[in-house]
């Protein structure tokens, strides 16, 4: 395991390269400088790429609009695959009818809407509405109180047998270069432990993230494990989760490994990344 | 293990009783009805009684007012053993000046205050005086901004290796017959997971509440753990302690164990007390 | 939620109907009496079936022999999905060369071997051949000793940075109607909690045994998760897997959750089937 | 937090000192080298001393036999506090009479022996006598057969509600230079997972390992927990449990944290000792 310097040279070697977003192309900052290259290339090598990321907060077309508003106008919303968008699909799949409570802001629950279904802020659940709710999401840290929400999740939990789904699994964000907060997974854990039920969780590391990507694909055109690469800052999520689904793995250490303690987190979690490149940037 | 309805005997049988204080002896309407009368008994048979309780939020004097405001005189304040006693002691003992960050309120704070040490809400924390927080100390879950003093004590603790103390261990509690609360130790376990360290626990089954209790006794005369008996409604904390220092040991079902699911619950996690009774009215 | 016992009317409404092995289709008696009809009534009826099992310790081939002598002559190897399966295609996509110690038997072994790799028992790992190793398997809790191999493995992991997949994470299995026995998931999560190291599961509820059974439908023709139903015994690996992955979901109680605690398992772990029957007999 | 090498200049400042065992006064290699001349000045400067050690291996007088065997001579049986000695005082005080099925060398269950109780290697148990089995402790990870008898504990602990007693914590300890050997605290863990009920643990951290050596001080003499240190080599057992009952703490670099990652570990723990020294020589 050497850190490689040279991330277009890995690039040349696979067909589709997927990227996470947080610490790979965007920080709390904006884009990381000079991720424009990257794109620019990929589009002249008629290289594929997607977007893997562990958000629930807005819609692939509102995540996009936001690199676009960004000055980075290469990904589009066709090109994300959000852990959203996961949770979507289970709800259209498994809870065909009734009241879906929501942790998060009204983006979030916008984007989760379907037929048949109609959201409602946690806030809002009710004696008279409870025995309408089929399930419970955790979208995003945002959209309500705290104190009173999140008691009122437990107390849900407990009358009503519903899945709860967790949207995103990240415990925590950065804020900016000093702080953190603490992300509807964080919360989640904590309300899953309380209540003593299985909550259902998508976003990376669980396979199924990487597989609706690779399905999204595998639509189109056949392709094989081998010439796919996955991009990420973090050895649990992306870089545990490339490795376990087969695909090669770049960790790039732009976001939340640091090159100073690189090598002593891959040895102590036994996470070991195909490569290890300095940031995403050709 | 048989449901045995005489409490009477049971105290008969042993010199000095601890009680819990939730589910035993109150509960959220105020008094288990008739829990007056065990107390006249026990002053009656010449028993010693002391309440162990996992609780921060006030001070034995305060807590010992809230049952004469009920009606019940027998219990003083040097009859009651809380969490946060030992939080208090850990404090005078380990951390002899600075600032104590604390979440809570400012009945649990003025408790552990002590010469040399100044308590501070986590919101007052800043730029200026976070180099002299020396403690941070999780007391109650009131009495805070659950949005930005969670998320200031992760980043406190991300940014000063200090110790973090919890002075009660519970996660929930009951709040009336159908809901319960998230408590501070459910809200301290999320903020240890999140930000990766070991914090310091105090509060059943934790030894070293029964420790100081039995120390307490011990200055005074001499005792045997084999003529002391622990009555509490809660297997994982009460019954769990209890046994492991050696009491004897009594479920009560006037509160968190139900008499439907108490052999499901005993058998389910091996915690079996020496005793089960329907409640410790006498 | 209702107990129907009618298992054909469910089978009726769904194209393709995947069985959990153990607890549904046999039990450590031999097959689960009146099972034959089943089969005989999905050929009947042209339904699709697979078998989805947390199995690692033989080949499908192998597998399917022994359900053969068992009299059941539907189940052929392509009818078989196991988790064995899910750890030889990430050695065939991840680990091009060297060395792969196993925990198990000669026959698990077997079957993951493949070009360019050599598998070896742990017991014959040693400082001569240790540096060529590059990933250990736990296959199989038979076919090694315990003592001295679980120690190599141990030690093996903190002297080589290699993956460590777990072939089967169930923690432990029927022995007979009153004993269970230590599997090889349970010895493994112990020597990932002392090396402190991330291993790499394979196993239901891993939304990837889903994925791979899916798959091998999809190259095939074109299917919906709509039209695909879980049949399992386990409400935390089939039922939370199925469910998570989409698919309706049955629970038999022919095996690890009997009729007398059906729902309260259900309420407490909040894993709720669609369908719960006596069995799969039909 | 610097490392100060005068370990002399510490125990100056204290009355009383308490040191672990392993990685403090010996390792795999026998004495640690020079040792003796601490236990010289001790006697000298007529400092108090004690052993505490997560040791149920043995008794307090083989324990100090095996010191005076090495040429230590300082440390006599009554110098000597092991989980050992907790778990014999819980088995007097709770488990009146039957027998204690052990798994762990004669010499290990020939100390917990007393009056009323009959102890038997598990591999004794079986259909006739199992009903009369009151308790199961785990003493030593020798002296039985793993797979046999890890397997029939298992079984046990399903068909009996008896207390399961870990008499040593420690999951891990170290064989020679380059590996450890799993210890017995590491196979309780995994078998208190697989069957679900909670275990009754002594030994460091846990406060009653402390309080024990603290009793037997007091019995004889008051003292200030002020006057005390506790000396060890492990970061989350002697300085977490010493720090947590309030006494100082000396973390040395004989044993298990290394001089090279000491501070990394301290930073990530949040366990902060009170001193750190190259080793506990004078």
């Amino acid at each position: 395991m050497q850190i490689s310097c040279d991330f277009k040279s890995i690039v040349d070697r696979y067909d589709i390269i997927f990227f996470d977003a947080f610490g790979v192309i965007k920080n709390y900052k904006g884009l990381v400088p000079g991720i424009e290259g990257t794109f620019a290339y990929l589009e002249a090598q008629n290289k594929e790429y997607y977007i893997v990321t562990n958000d629930a907060s807005r819609s692939p077309f509102q995540l996009a609009e936001s690199y676009h508003n960004k000055g980075l106008h290469a990904i589009t919303h066709d090109r994300i695959i959000s852990s959203g968008m996961l949770a979507k699909d289970y709800l259209d799949l498994k809870v065909p009818q009734g009241i879906v409570a929501y942790l998060g802001t009204p983006d979030s629950a916008h984007y989760i809407e379907s037929q048949g279904l109609h959201t409602l802020p946690i806030s809002q659940v009710n004696d008279d509405n409870i025995n309408e709710v089929s399930a419970l999401v955790f979208l995003d840290d945002e959209g309500f109180d705290w104190f009173s929400d999140l008691n009122k999740c437990v107390n849900l939990l407990r009358k009503r047998n519903i899945p709860a789904i967790v949207a995103n699994t990240d415990r925590a964000y950065p804020l900016n270069l000093h702080d953190v907060s603490i992300a509807i997974g964080g919360l989640a854990n904590m309300i899953e432990n309380i209540v003593g039920k299985k909550f259902i969780r998508f976003g990376k590391p669980d396979s199924q993230m990487f597989m609706f990507a690779y399905d999204l694909i595998r639509e189109r055109r056949p392709i094989d494990k081998k010439n796919i690469v996955m991009v990420g800052d973090t050895l649990q999520t992306d870089i545990m989760g490339g490795n376990k689904f087969g695909f090669d793995t770049v960790l790039v250490l732009s976001g939340n490994t640091q090159k100073v303690d690189a090598k002593t987190r891959i040895n102590s979690t036994g996470i070991v990344p195909t490569y290890i490149c300095e940031s995403a940037v050709i």
